[in-house]
């Protein structure tokens, strides 16, 4: 059964992140001066074939903390969203 | 009233994510042979103060499309998640 999976990939607080701090410099200047504490991270979208959900998490997880993430100075979150769009082969929803 | 938001911003279906096929290609030699269309985006997090929940979401959508993203190839995404943690001032959740 597939699994259609998200993982961000984030800094941990504290980390210095000056894309974020980049951002968020150039937000005024374009009118948006409500706008604090920016952060950027990874988006990554697989698809993943397993039993089922606990196993397709689990398999996720591993990919996340072992290819995708540098745990020094990155959290990982995964998030199984269920069966992936009937048109996408990449599982991003369309 | 403040709101933790985090933008998706991901690549139009269809546009070549050389990234992701790295990790896809990568994937087998490190023991996952069950996971395909990896896709990779950015995740970006930010606190936005507004009146309400459709205020933010319209003022982070308009930050998404006008800063966070190139429309000619990527697509954005956006979730109001609630009040910014109380520890964090990066409304990452900690």
């Amino acid at each position: 059964m597939k699994f259609s999976v998200l993982v961000e990939v984030r800094l941990h607080p504290g980390i210095a992140d000056p894309q974020g701090a980049t951002i968020e410099r150039a937000l005024p200047a374009l009118g948006f001066s409500e706008v604090a504490g920016v952060r950027v991270g990874k988006a990554i979208r697989f698809v993943i074939d397993a039993a089922d959900e606990p196993a397709a998490r689990a398999e996720a997880e591993d990919v996340a903390q072992r290819l995708l993430a540098n745990p020094v100075i990155e959290e990982t979150a995964v998030t199984v969203l269920g069966p992936p769009s009937v048109d996408g082969s990449d599982g991003a929803g369309g």
